[in-house]
């Protein structure tokens, strides 16, 4: 039995897993895999149709969005933004919060003028900045609602006078959301919600078509609307899983219902953070995220040590990126709260064997 | 047990799929899903570098070409080839064999000049145009090497002094190609390699970076060349898969023991059509596909009958696309002779039924 705390792909439920498999050998009992049959089979078209309309259920989306499922991650999102919203001529706003961030505001560059309205890089991104003012002759505002890398999180969404695209790969489906407020969500799965290889897009219709630029038709919102998420072979498999998960996710109560859960995991886990007196946290505690959880020892040659009595329990996928080092224990929706109590009895367990 | 003649997502071998499912629920004994690991991951990054292997072995991909596994289809490749090689004020020469090369050519528009140098449009695109010269003053050829659509297929590839550029989505690894006389070969992976959602993509570096244009990254071939196809989370399952199925193909002794069996399949099914009073090809014969067999039944009556009949032998996949209508059975690698014998025995039972 593993305890997989990794930052993503992440850990999807054990059952979604299980009627994965058996999608690979026989799905639906018709006697073809799903890898093997076409995307405009009935049986598939049925897979994307859930898809869809479980996102509209679980996250409430209102009438004049729409839900696609794209390939490319939300990397290709960091272009298909601009490409789309940005006109050559304006300008957009940007909050960079993050690698991620960072990543985004660069790839907006090509397409037109970019104002980076706050940041936190110069404290290796230990906080979320949140004393901006949004200019309103910008053609967005670009968030990013979780930053995997140093286990910060925006808790609450700023109010903005301009549509709000915002990047939400890494907390998706983690809590409550008020899609109304956002122009564009956008969201590889591989995290919260399904496999690597497809990208959530939640796209208000009536943003588009004001950029006045010609876009190539796979990274046109426009054309992926009106192809429903077919206008070329989507991703089959990553889209069957993905919606497995939602499915999940609703018989387990829905978003609001993960959220308890996702809220009771992250304050034991920071509990334990901040009472054992060989670990600190490593993020301002009013960001800190209910995702990724990022903490060192107070003396590093505890560190190593520390890795391997995890391994040996089975904890696996806890070592911190290379930019913040020490641990990021990443405790997205799929990841019981019997694993998290695994975790902070190892702590105590190492504490005791070290004080 | 079925006979899968679909056209794409296609028929995979069925050692694969039994391989596939047990990664599902526990890859390599590891105790995890291959869904819910880290694409930097030494298990992960082994998949990739045996996939990358084995595609410059099975296609002996000389040096100087990369070989990657990119997300979004050919379709992504229709845009991404002039973004990377077509200067706003050169042209690109493109023939016109196809629905698909008629996609790619509207793509290169966006980004510079296209001059059709021949086309089959006039006919339905019953044949593969082969009268024109390439102009040497175009930054390269663009070809489609076989159109699943109406069953043509390119069965020499014209001299050119410049570039070559193949969509080769729907004959990757059905028979020898001498990888030396192209500039870029792409495939959608789908239909004879491995499931929906990863594309491959084999490069010639020299040709890169002369289209003097910011490219954003993931739309930028030497990005992708430098991050080893992992520039951002790669398609993780489809690319396992795909690694199993060239694994698979190289346990049969390779592109050239496939393109025998390919062929044995391809002249059976045709000389069937060719005798069998009830039906009828769809092509000019020397420009016939091996991969995909169009025909048509002489009495229109007998279409819905044939279906039906095929249906209850479980041959399924052979109902022709709607733009050319009748019958398409894709015989692509991993379909056995022993399912095309079954078509073929029932083609004969129904003319027998029906004379």
């Amino acid at each position: 039995m593993k305890h997989n705390f990794g930052a993503g792909p992440g850990i999807l439920p054990h059952e979604v897993l299980k009627q994965a498999a058996e999608a690979v050998v026989n799905f639906n009992g018709i006697g073809l895999s799903v890898l093997e049959i076409s995307h405009r089979s009935s049986e598939f078209e049925a897979v994307l149709d859930e898809a869809v309309s479980l996102v509209k259920e679980l996250f409430e989306v209102p009438a004049g969005y729409s839900v696609l499922f794209l390939q490319g991650g939300a990397s290709t999102q960091f272009a298909m933004v601009p490409y789309n919203l940005l006109p050559e001529t304006g300008k957009a706003a940007y909050v960079e919060s993050g690698v991620w961030a960072n990543k985004a505001l660069k790839e907006a560059k090509y397409f037109g003028g970019v104002e980076v309205i706050a940041t936190a890089k110069e404290s290796n991104f230990t906080y979320i900045p949140k004393d901006f003012t949004v200019p309103s002759d910008a053609a967005y505002l670009h968030l990013t609602s979780n930053n995997t890398i140093y286990g910060t999180q925006l808790h609450e969404f700023p109010a903005s006078p301009i549509p709000v695209v915002c990047d939400m790969s890494s907390d998706i489906f983690s809590r409550k959301v008020n899609v109304a407020d956002f122009g564009i969500i956008y969201a590889g799965a591989q995290k919260n919600m399904g496999p690597a290889g497809v990208t959530l897009v939640i796209v208000k219709d009536d943003i588009l078509g004001k950029a006045d630029r010609k876009i190539p038709a796979m990274l046109n919102y426009q054309t992926q609307i009106e192809g429903g998420s077919m206008y070329n072979t989507p991703p089959v498999f990553a889209i069957l899983v993905s919606m497995l998960t939602l499915r999940w996710l609703k018989a387990k109560g829905g978003v609001e219902a993960i959220e308890k859960e996702n809220d009771a995991k992250a304050k034991a886990l920071y509990a334990e953070i901040d009472r054992n007196p060989l670990f600190k946290g490593v993020c301002v505690p009013e960001d800190r995220s209910k995702m990724n959880v990022c903490f060192v020892v107070e003396n590093p040659e505890h560190e190593k040590p520390f890795l391997k009595f995890c391994d040996e329990k089975g904890i696996v996928g806890i070592k911190g990126h290379r930019s913040v080092g020490g641990f990021r224990a990443s405790i997205y929706n799929a990841l019981p709260i019997t694993s998290v109590h695994v975790l902070i009895d190892a702590m105590q367990e190492f504490a005791e064997k070290n004080k």
